[in-house]
């Protein structure tokens, strides 16, 4: 039984000629029976067809899923009234291949923007992925990559009223951060038998603590999506409120690990950063202020120069927009204080310059105003991301002129 | 006579000692009487001491202005209660230098965050320039300069009521769009008699259309000021409406020319973009449209790799937060349609690709939905821009530990 498993679904992941390489390009999920179903779509009013055929899908079917079709190397958006054809045949194409009813299939893509998609190549990938179908999560998880350098994926046990569960997942994406994140597809599949409405609640709040300080449903990709399902293979016994913390718990770690990896496995990312704002005067004001400094590509760079330097972090909590005190405002690295009150502490450069220069840490934000606290993931800018975004360009080209 | 002089002004700028390269780092503009003045000042909320003593002081002498001192090298921001000492004695030795009233004298600083000016060098600075004021913008120009490459000066003649005027500017700063604009300090002197309302009126509506469109009054540097000073010296007559808006218009074309050389000096600058959104709902809506376009690294590397890429575009357009109707869309490049009703059209790539390539070029996005309009700056984001960033570092280092 290979690792990446999960009872009640089987995976397919195939290369059905969509991007140039050869690489794998067409993943399927399919469902023994409806399995649960909850997601998070993009809120970005650019959405691709297949988020707009899968949005209403899920609407309509009240959260059941019987399978769940992903190509990448093209988003299949920008696309019009084409676009939403092509998504609606490889829907049909999907339930044919999986023995599916037509409205408990999801699709997904992730790719290039604005180029049609080559429907006898997708259909032909669909057969093929439905006849490849297995109990291993791998082949699917390397299907949605696009220029992602590795597959990555998360698995976690838990035990549900005595009864074992597990839960396995993949996610693609670079690591950018809002407001300009790379289309991101996750799926976590479980065999608990967890209701819609549990999944629904659980998958909220973990993506909140999770995908969201990335973000996925704020200012993203025409593209995104977050799909939970669960199988209900396991036969746990009815959840208990003790179950639901549990699930929530497991769910919210995989979607955590898949998060980091999606940080670390970023285009020129040396350096994953939790920035976390605490003392605000609310919950929504340290949002503020948290995602006015992950973002900023002055803060970026100086992370990427392995500077512990303050001076752009205060210049972005002032710009954010939250009510601050510039005479409270405290700034740590990893623990180290940087600014106390506003000003230089006499803290060691070479202490905060070590902290800086972890591949992981922390930079704290304290505004002594209050108990509202966010954090958020960012990441440092090096030469490398500009050199491949720049770069991206000879894929573009090429697909336009084809 | 030098090219940039202005009656009834002298300027001064030497090498005070405050930047270590021995470059120019102190100057001085003294007005012969006291000079008619508006101003724009940061508004982020975590404002240099300058910001804060000259922003008191221009109000309390109702837009009144004998002499202005400005250092660069060390922006005395983040320094506290020592800091707004030292700004109150920059103007104390510089209403001594001049023969000035103490609240007629405006002081502004650029340069590190978070270390104290070293006041002896500042002191000797200002009564070094005192010596030296001359009719030479020139020398002033360069002392207000950190990170640029070369000095941004620029100049107008007009007619008031048939007697001709002048203005003279300057500008430092490095090219980097909001949220994360370096310090700008802009300076511009006119022999026109201009009435203080007057001023403030042709200053409001000339930086909305130029300044505001990087942007100096919201996300910004905690350092940034901008002032315009009248000086009278020209007599002309009693200004018509005419007359106002003959000024208004010289006040624009200077601060754009201004403008757009700190977007070209900017940090591995190669390509400077008009980004254009017509067709909005309203004048905000379309100015949230290209305030979401303008800083995406995502578009922003695409025109580094001179890429005419519209999907990034588009994207940038759906996470705005505007309403907007994707099958409206339409995408231009210098006037080359590259998407027309949100879907790509059959305009040669390598058209797009001629217009991206050039050094100056306006990105148009028309939602047609509306009479809303918006212009604003922007750049692309290369890899030079980015080793320069993290590298400043050596200068913070340094300075920490000295």
């Amino acid at each position: 039984v290979p690792t990446l498993s999960c009872p009640g679904f089987r995976f397919a992941g195939v290369a059905a000629g969509i991007k140039s390489t050869g690489a794998r390009d067409l993943g399927l999920i399919v469902a023994e029976g409806p399995a649960h179903a909850a997601a998070v779509f993009t809120r970005n009013q650019v959405a691709a067809a297949p988020v707009i055929v899968s949005r209403a899908a899920l609407a309509r079917s009240r959260g059941l899923v019987r399978a769940v079709v992903v190509n990448s190397g093209n988003a299949n958006a920008c696309t019009g009234a084409q676009g939403l054809v092509a998504a609606r045949a490889m829907v049909a194409a999907t339930a044919a291949a999986a023995a599916a009813p037509r409205r408990e299939v999801l699709v997904a893509s992730t790719g290039i923007i604005g180029h049609r998609l080559p429907m006898p190549a997708v259909r032909a990938g669909i057969a093929a992925a439905g006849r490849s179908l297995a109990p291993d999560l791998a082949p699917f998880a390397d299907a949605i990559l696009t220029t992602d350098r590795c597959s990555k994926t998360a698995r976690r046990r838990a035990r549900l009223g005595g009864t074992p569960v597990r839960l396995v997942g993949c996610t693609k994406g670079a690591g950018m951060i809002a407001p300009n994140m790379a289309t991101t597809l996750t799926f976590v599949c479980t065999d608990a038998a967890v209701p819609v409405a549990t999944l629904r609640g659980s998958l909220a709040g973990a993506v909140a603590a999770t995908f969201n300080a990335l973000t996925i449903d704020g200012d993203t990709s025409t593209n995104d999506m977050l799909l939970v399902l669960a199988s209900g293979a396991a036969r746990n016994p009815r959840m208990t409120a003790a179950d639901r913390r549990t699930f929530a718990r497991a769910l919210t770690a995989v979607l955590d690990h898949l998060a980091v990896q999606l940080m670390r496995g970023g285009e020129g990312v040396h350096h994953v950063v939790t920035v976390r704002v605490v003392g605000a005067r609310s919950h929504a004001a340290a949002a503020t202020v948290a995602r006015s400094i992950a973002p900023s590509p002055l803060v970026k760079t100086a992370i990427a120069g392995r500077d512990p330097n303050w001076g752009r972090v205060i210049h972005a909590v002032g710009y954010s927009g939250a009510r601050i005190r510039e005479e409270m405002v405290d700034i740590y690295f990893d623990g180290r204080c940087a600014a106390k009150h506003g000003l230089a502490t006499d803290t060691p450069i070479t202490e905060l310059q070590r902290a800086v220069s972890r591949p992981k840490f922390r930079l704290c934000i304290d505004l002594n105003l209050g108990s509202g606290e966010y954090n958020i993931y960012t990441s440092d800018l090096s030469p490398e991301y500009v050199v491949f975004n720049r770069e991206e360009y000879a894929l573009t080209k090429q697909k336009a002129s084809s």
